[in-house]
């Protein structure tokens, strides 16, 4: 399994990534989830993806490859971010029917999600969600993040904090705190994380960073919100019932 | 959906039960999910049921229908909770190969999970989950609660708070603050609420309560609850990642 999200806000966009991968509970590994495609000052592309893991691999080898043949459209000369995202749905296709076409009747899901954010001049900061049969939907202002494999256990505090309008370092916390819910709740989901905040404009990545067990402050922000939590759950009123 | 959680705590039971029942997001109602079996001063049962409202409403009517035949082992006569537990997974059986096999071929999903707990005298406090398939488990000290339905959105708080030895009252805060999270995240859970505290060896069900919109004690712990998450978040440290 997997826990991303992405959250595309007024000021920039968020992105939280764990790394663990298994196939079965007993074949357990570490991978990166969170892929930057980086033209300076002209594009920043963020992709995180969730699923079959030879089928992402894939995907973003290919994207990859594909960036050297100028001739071709790819995502470092795409036009648009719709466009990117149009490109990243039809790379989840060919590789799905690639594999999956070899495996008639194979009960191996080769599905994948991917989560696409980022800016390119002239095109605002935008935020999709490619699904596995290669259409997308983009976040907007009513619904401003998107969540991809675990998503259920840290759902209900980034519904309770996070508006449009929360500024991208309180956002990083909410995403922070979502996943530490969801790396207690599912043993599938584990560090590292790989996180990124991009300020719209910025066309960086340096706000980049992996956060493993020893990190200071997710420890000191998980051990804080644990405590909070049993702290005003004791001041709850006295239960009365009838 | 649905979703119902009871535990099994050194001092007692504690349930809560959801009701509503969709098939399909336009056709929603409410019904109840908590079902008790009572023997003065002998035995009190609870069941909790989530899947096919045909399937459960057919468990629980053959259930009672069968409590009026006392040379039949039954649900009010059986020796011991785990004999009524083992009635339950037969009844699930029964029900599921009338209405499946009947419907060779269609898609229709007739399963159902259901919880039991309660006591028999002679026998202690005893919890179990009932699979579709007949099958059960019994809650422990080390786990001591069981969830049906959309468990996920609720499980990270009781998680937590709750060990075995949570006094009755907390439980059950615990448990609404739960489904408070569940109802906030998931449409196809909705109020009222059925709940009840079973205080061990009691033998009594005069702790049962239903719960709706305008539950004062209900809509001030989700109020309550709620601003005390922003207030926890909104004192976490300053982002530091680097």
């Amino acid at each position: 399994m997997t826990y991303c999200v992405a959250m595309r806000l007024s000021s920039g966009l968020v992105f939280v990534s764990d790394s663990r991968t298994n196939a079965g509970v007993d074949h357990i590994s570490t991978f990166r989830k969170l892929h930057i495609f980086h033209q300076s000052d002209e594009r920043m592309l963020v992709i995180q993806s969730a699923g079959n893991l030879a089928t992402t691999q894939s995907i973003i080898s290919l994207l990859h490859r594909r960036c050297l043949d100028p001739e071709r459209e790819n995502v470092l000369n795409a036009a648009s971010m719709y466009d990117v995202a149009s490109l990243l749905g039809e790379t989840v296709r060919e590789v799905i029917a690639r594999d999956s076409g070899a495996n008639q009747g194979s009960m191996t899901d080769f599905s994948c999600n991917l989560l696409l954010g980022g800016q390119i001049k002239g095109d605002g900061l935008r935020l999709f969600h490619i699904y596995p049969q290669g259409n997308f939907i983009e976040a907007t202002h009513d619904t401003p993040y998107f969540q991809i494999g675990e998503s259920k256990y840290g759902k209900p505090i980034i519904d309770r904090v996070l508006t449009y309008n929360t500024p991208l370092e309180q956002a990083m916390q909410c995403a922070l705190i979502s996943m530490d819910s969801t790396l207690r709740s599912n043993l599938s989901v584990g560090l590292p994380l790989d996180v990124m905040i991009y300020p719209a404009d910025s066309y960086s990545s340096v706000q980049q960073h992996r956060i493993t067990e020893t990190h200071p402050y997710f420890a000191m922000i998980s051990k804080g919100w644990g405590e909070g939590l049993l702290s005003i759950f004791g001041q709850l009123p006295p239960l009365k019932l009838d």
